[in-house]
């Protein structure tokens, strides 16, 4: 019998939510804009109120930083985020009481990092990283096919890579880093150093071999820590020319010392955009919300 | 009944081995030079005549890069090491078939971060990095209670960091990367930047703060992607007077950005020193061998 899931992405400037079913469908996509929390959340609850009669269980895949650690008095909560009307907005205890359902809950991210690995581009392989580069830089990861958490969760648009300050002499506008990755490389910084948005500039423009620099330091780094078997890079900013600038790059930083033919032979398979396009969220919220009741009922 | 184990730590300088038992203890612990592998293996294996009686398995923490994937052509071989008489050297066929035991075979680095998960600074621990620093750089880990492994294993020694050129002119000596983080913060790199070997300098000169510099950079980028419980550094050149420089400069790149209480209030423990000493990677390599037992046991 098919089983039916509130599925959200909370994004910095919409929220997506949709039904989710047990076979992996997703119905009734629909788009709400972000304002405040209490704007953004009636909408939602609206929603699910409207089209979401019988879910069992509600994913969410947000934007963050997030508190996912299950026993911390503020689990459920959006953290630190440089969005202020959301800072330590209860996002989970707000659609669990509003809704009466178990809530599933995960950066935006980690979420993207599910959908692909479930039934996306990275399909049946347990290490995988996804990095968005849109306005803001991010990335989740799983390892040995379980989300990635330990400590909070990752931050990976937060990396420090070196700035030859000769080259590139733009400052970097990370609120809290300054030119960490996030900093030198989002959309947002593309255009406060050219002057225009990311999607006015040349394709043939330097402005992507620079970004293919930094984008190729960071997996060189990401490689070297987490040792992912694919990297799935999606958002506005991947557009199809950046893929051989990233790829190339990031082969010839490694130097054939990690010895692996998917990165010294095949890194055109190893380095890819998503297979779900901008559903990978939503998808990896809804598998995220099914796991939740499997739990419940292996616990229970 | 106590069982009993064959353990090595295979290192650049010197291998370590010892007869470990099922109740965690070390016995017989000997010191072997490292020469070529004919001239080295052979003392091991001799050790194990005299003292491996009845061994039901063996586990090895090598030097890397090694290749430990299981269905891999070369699992079981040192890879594309600088220490080129050992490079593609099989390390686990030569054990296997001179003393007809099974072998687990992993980095040393992810031995000795199991060995502190299983009984040292990190017991009860489920995500750690330990890192040692010494003539390299190396870091291994523990996700969710398992080494970290993935496309191959963890290379934490050679991300890249931010080199201020003017502060630090010496250019890096990795013969890979020249100065991703083993090229300017290895002992080879401080000695070849000082002129003088590590244990030289004194405990309050400028070569420490920016080792700690260089330390921070990783800490915070580790910490961005893998999200450890904890962080342990072992190897010669984390004296006791590196840990305050590292923690500081660690919470102030961060920024509070990552807002945990590990980090921001409590960083005194979170990086810290192994509290195995020297026996983290036996132990680890130990914990390696029987967990092979158990998983052999438990397919049959």
């Amino acid at each position: 019998m098919t089983r039916y899931f509130g599925v959200v992405e909370a994004g910095g400037t919409k929220f997506m939510c949709a039904i989710g079913t047990s076979d992996g469908e997703l119905i009734n996509e629909t788009r709400i804009q972000t304002r405040s929390p209490s704007e953004t959340m009636d909408d939602v609850i609206e929603f699910f109120r409207e089209h979401g009669k019988g879910i069992v269980a509600c994913g969410i895949g947000s934007f963050g930083p997030i508190d996912a650690r299950e026993s911390s008095p503020t689990y459920g909560h959006i953290t630190s985020t440089t969005k202020v009307l959301w800072r330590d907005f209860d996002i989970v205890g707000f659609v669990k009481r509003a809704l009466g359902v178990p809530v599933a809950f995960d950066t935006d991210v980690n979420a993207a990092a599910l959908g692909e690995a479930v039934s996306g581009a990275a399909r049946g392989i347990r290490n995988v990283v996804y990095v968005t580069v849109g306005t803001g830089v991010g990335g989740g990861a799983i390892v040995e096919g379980a989300v990635l958490h330990g400590l909070l969760h990752p931050e990976m648009g937060h990396i420090r890579v070196p700035h030859d300050w000769a080259r590139d002499p733009f400052r970097g506008n990370c609120p809290y880093h300054g030119d960490c990755l996030e900093g030198l490389a989002a959309g947002r910084a593309i255009e406060a150093r050219w002057g225009v948005s990311a999607s006015a500039i040349a394709r043939d423009h330097q402005a992507w071999v620079l970004e293919a620099e930094y984008l190729g330091l960071a997996c060189a780094n990401w490689i070297c820590t987490l040792s992912p078997q694919k990297i799935i890079f999606g958002g506005g900013v991947m557009q199809s020319q950046m893929f051989p600038l990233v790829r190339e790059r990031t082969r010839s930083l490694l130097n054939d010392y990690v010895d692996v033919p998917e990165i010294t032979e095949n890194i055109d398979s190893y380095i890819v955009p998503p297979l779900l396009g901008h559903r990978s969220g939503m998808l990896g919220a809804l598998e995220l919300a099914q796991r939740c009741v499997s739990l419940a009922n292996s616990r229970s």
